[in-house]
């Protein structure tokens, strides 16, 4: 079983070195060993392109004959754009797979491992599950859900404010936390902003990485529209802006913004933009995750109703004070202490001087 | 270099064993090393005991004789409740002092070392000196200005909330976190509340350790004495409680308090009480170190007037939301975030789910 682990490890290693290029696929990872010796690595690149079995096996050529192929996540077994992976791993002559974890995927569902079966492989689930698990979480919240697994991140000093009371916020972290921020960029589909943050701050929302990075389509919550027409994030040359309204909003607005090549997207009478709406749209639309960079305001909606899956704070080592400093989560706030939401699997990291506390919600 | 470094690191490790029992006397540890071989170890317990080098000496006895005897600070050549350290270090015949850092005390400051060197003994300065400095970093302080030395310590939620808009605030931190601070009131001469926390909290402010401890001296900030007369703090069969008030405070109730035993000071004639008058009358009293625990308000006159050395800051892993919620430092705040105070020399702990993120604050 350590055994397995360790090349299991290697595979998910693999896998989670093409974050940010897979999506709308999962990342997956995969090895081929014999006799204790490594024959095949692989990893899924980009959507349309071979699976990471496929690219193991063709590395490990003739001698994938009578080995075990190490795979993240379950082969598939149908025709998408690439012929299923099963038949490739049947051909090859592989007498031994090792499943991290089974694809929801309601194409593939434990197909894939039955007909690896019927083929007289033998098949071990759930070597590293948790890992293999967490790697996708997005993916998985997905299939689960229908809509884009989201991670709310904020910068805040050490006395818990994003900002000073006349709004200055440039920079609350350092440099290296901030690199960080736009590598999370380049690793989701889509990065959720309030039309107030585009209002004060005119953010590009973009990817900007020395050694280059995809950017995320810009969600913009607006329910009157009141988004500028020439602000940086209406430019899209540089990335894909939806932005999400009421019928509220001005009709020759949305035309003027949908004439320079914005989406948008109404989702309710009311005042306020219907949070549901917007993420079953994004789920429909092959959104699979989403960073939301809002103030306390939206943050704090977010949660309450129950849209965050995870939370990342960045911590610089500083105190800012004042009692009308903005902070990461506002709204009415709970009455109680012991009402607060308490995260799980909490993880430390520093980034330069920046403390960078990460958790999960309850599901 | 690094042997002299292996054996100061043991003398560290000595003294600091003895934190929170050595005050007003700094803590020191004491190694006696001959030929690579440990002859005597030894800490300062309590003033009026035996100094560090006394212990260590007379551990090694005999042999101490050539030997090299490892001290954090610089011993004592003066009568003070012990009879001078340099004596007894002449007499045990020791051939080489390392020395971690000068005592800054006016009756040592170098004539220690000077004494040494005039019997004829090698000495070395420097030895570790950051980390000898660290050690004794209120004592130092002290000696250099005066006044205590002020670690601000507070307790928030991830979003930077300390209590509820409600004002509830039990609890923010987890047990293991709680047990530090009250790891952290042994460890300081006084614990500095306003007369909000008490009214709010009616808290006992003692150390409520599992195996013991000592009680800081508990000082109150009141202008007006409006401290209930009925509250633990003024219990003080527990620990001594001394309250800093302004002349607008009605005498009435100040002949109360001090019939119970509260020690009453007046510092000024304005609305707010003084605090350069607080902080140097405990200074005068032979407070070295204070642990603030206090509100947001007072959090941020206390570090706008520079009184603030240390910043302990408890992050509990959970999201409270609240525009009102207060916040661990409030009042005006700064308009600009590069205006922050930037805390140095960060140092990052785990207590049980929480984060512990303790600084200095520039000098």
């Amino acid at each position: 079983m350590e055994a397995h682990q360790h090349w299991m490890r290697l595979a998910v290693t693999l896998a989670e070195s093409a974050r940010g290029q897979t999506s709308p696929n999962p990342m997956v990872g995969a090895v081929v060993v014999k006799d204790g010796r490594l024959l095949g690595t692989g990893a899924h690149l980009q959507a349309g392109t071979p699976h990471a079995e496929v690219h193991a096996l063709n590395m490990a050529g003739d001698e994938a004959k009578g080995s075990t192929l190490y795979v993240t996540l379950e082969p598939c077994n149908h025709y998408g754009r690439t012929p299923p992976c099963t038949e490739k791993t049947i051909a090859s002559g592989v007498s031994r797979v090792i499943v991290g974890t089974r694809d929801p995927d309601h194409r593939v569902a434990g197909e894939g491992i039955r007909r690896l079966q019927e083929a007289g492989i033998e098949v071990v689930e759930g070597v590293l599950e948790q890992e293999c698990l967490r790697l996708n979480e997005a993916y998985f919240h997905h299939r689960r859900t229908g809509r884009p697994f989201v991670t709310l991140k904020t910068a805040v000093t050490l006395d818990g404010k994003v900002a000073a009371p006349t709004g200055d916020s440039r920079w609350v972290t350092g440099e290296a936390s901030r690199l960080q921020v736009h590598r999370m960029r380049h690793w989701h589909d889509a990065v959720l902003v309030g039309v107030n943050t585009v209002l004060k701050d005119r953010p590009r929302l973009t990817t900007r990485l020395p050694e280059g990075g995809s950017n995320p389509i810009r969600v913009i919550l607006d329910s009157r529209l009141r988004i500028p027409l020439d602000t940086p994030v209406t430019e899209v040359s540089e990335a894909p802006t939806w932005v999400y309204c009421t019928d509220e909003a001005d009709p020759e607005k949305e035309k003027l913004l949908r004439k320079k090549g914005v989406r948008v997207v109404r989702t309710s009478s009311g005042p306020h933009v219907n949070l549901d709406a917007v993420f079953t749209d994004l789920g429909r639309k092959g959104i699979l995750s989403v960073l939301a960079e809002c103030g306390g305001r939206l943050n704090a909606s977010l949660l309450r109703e129950g849209w965050v899956q995870k939370v990342v704070v960045f911590i610089a080592p500083k105190l800012l004070g004042g009692k009308e400093s903005p902070t990461a989560v506002e709204g009415p706030g709970f009455a109680k202490m012991a009402d607060a939401f308490s995260l799980h699997d909490i993880h430390v990291e520093r980034f330069g001087e920046d403390i960078c506390v990460s958790g999960y919600l309850p599901r």
